[in-house]
């Protein structure tokens, strides 16, 4: 497994593969690696000749009152895991060379980031967008895998590389979650005992929606005020949003006669949590 | 010489080129070919095996009230200097093509389009931006050639390059004037007998900047001022602007004390023409 510090180390190694023909699986990440990762770097292990890790906390997707600082890393093992997972290359840049000082091209989407997280994270996707396509230059995949827990960065991702033609195939991985439920994410380790319980109720609540809607329930409103209720019953909850919506566009619908996705942010003490399901109404 | 009509046929080439470890210089145009597009093609012929031109009137860089409908065209005689300045692949999407319908990512760049020409045309280089980023993706150059006409689209595409990480060197080609001194341009083609004289003000005008400079004069100021009364002597002239700037940054130079950029946009009845010298200050 090769580590490659810089992006011109990790570009020459991508463009040397190139050459000689070799294939390209890349998963993206922010580090602090859990069974989620696992599984997306198991996804794209089968699928091509090399297996691309990145590990990069972006700034420029944290808003100003966000979690950058303390977003929290554990090298050692992440590269244990990694090479556990059979990655050929990791790729772990630093800051400045991503952000160079007169750093200053932004991609941006009109309006799928403005669902969902996107309207308490306003700078958040953009930030995503703009450093997966440097990413992707730099690395060079031939498939990409972005896990479904962020299914709106899923979305956006998806589209932004069908609009500025990236040769990549975009593949998402299922949510991955632990034994009671709840989805697993590098933000979990945040929570204290008591919010750990409380924080099921993320899951718990994707659960009641499916249940609602399988049981003949076509009205998006219904169920959003039960949920709304079941998640307040979990002390030092707040809701951030919760969305019943096209999960192509992630617009809200008003009434569920297809597929929806059902989506949720729930701050459980300072941590935000997130969580989705996509449901098919009874047929 | 292959011409290709769509991005998928375009990428299907470019893929099949690059699995043959084959380079690949790109020029891509609006079409309305002159010896100043010759010139990049002749620059881009012996960089790389193959030479892909692309001719594309992008509607996104168009203003509401610009000339995108009114902008000439000649595609049997573009096709004609393509084939004898030795092009291997001539790419001519279509809109809909480029642009889909549920269309939604747009590329920005914080300081560089909002100076010069950005100031009267202000979608203008999102739209450059955002369309060379596809023609990158989809042609897959090595080198890419711009004019250096468009000296603040050429800077634009350099930084938007490096910033990215587009793994494309950015070559520009220099202005080519006819015999009088006008800089080539596709829309010369709008300019009466009268207004062509009129136009000559334009490549005089950074002359005479260039003579002000090499006789000592080291404040813009004066040489804006003598350069805005030359061009007003011509007929049908109006000035959109007159910059003296930094050639990297644009940003304006309150004096000329290392290496400077003349730019000027000048309308000419309802022709808008360019103009620009890169200047020395005498040693």
């Amino acid at each position: 497994m090769e580590i490659l510090k810089t992006k011109s180390l990790m570009q020459e190694w991508a463009r040397a593969k190139k050459k000689n023909s070799k294939t390209i699986s890349f998963v993206p990440t922010m580090g602090y690696l859990h069974q989620g990762h696992i599984s997306l770097l198991e996804k794209g292990k089968p699928l091509c000749d090399e297996l691309v890790l990145s590990i990069f906390v972006n700034p420029s997707q944290f808003g100003p009152n966000e979690d950058l600082d303390a977003y929290p890393t554990d090298m050692e093992n992440d590269l244990r895991l990694a090479e556990a997972a059979g990655v050929t290359a990791v790729f772990l840049p630093q800051k400045q060379d991503i952000y160079p000082q007169d750093y200053q091209t932004r991609i941006s989407l009109d309006s799928l980031p403005h669902h969902l997280c996107g309207k308490c994270r306003p700078v958040h996707f953009g930030g995503v967008a703009t450093v997966v396509t440097k990413l992707f230059n730099i690395v060079m995949p031939d498939v990409a895998i972005f896990g479904k827990k962020d299914y709106q960065q899923f979305q956006i991702i998806r589209r932004m590389t069908l609009d500025l033609d990236f040769d990549i195939e975009i593949l998402g991985g299922e949510i991955v979650r632990e034994p009671d439920g709840l989805a697993m994410s590098s933000r979990n380790a945040y929570l204290t005992a008591d919010q750990r319980e409380s924080a099921l109720s993320l899951s718990r609540s994707v659960r009641k929606a499916a249940q609602a809607v399988a049981r003949g329930e076509k009205n998006p409103g219904v169920i959003q005020t039960e949920i709304t209720a079941f998640i307040q019953s979990f002390p030092q909850t707040s809701i951030d949003y919760i969305s019943f919506c096209d999960p192509a566009t992630l617009e809200p619908v008003k009434i569920i006669d297809k597929q929806i996705l059902v989506a949720l942010a729930v701050r459980v003490g300072k941590t935000r949590l997130i969580d989705n399901l996509l449901i098919d109404p009874p047929r």
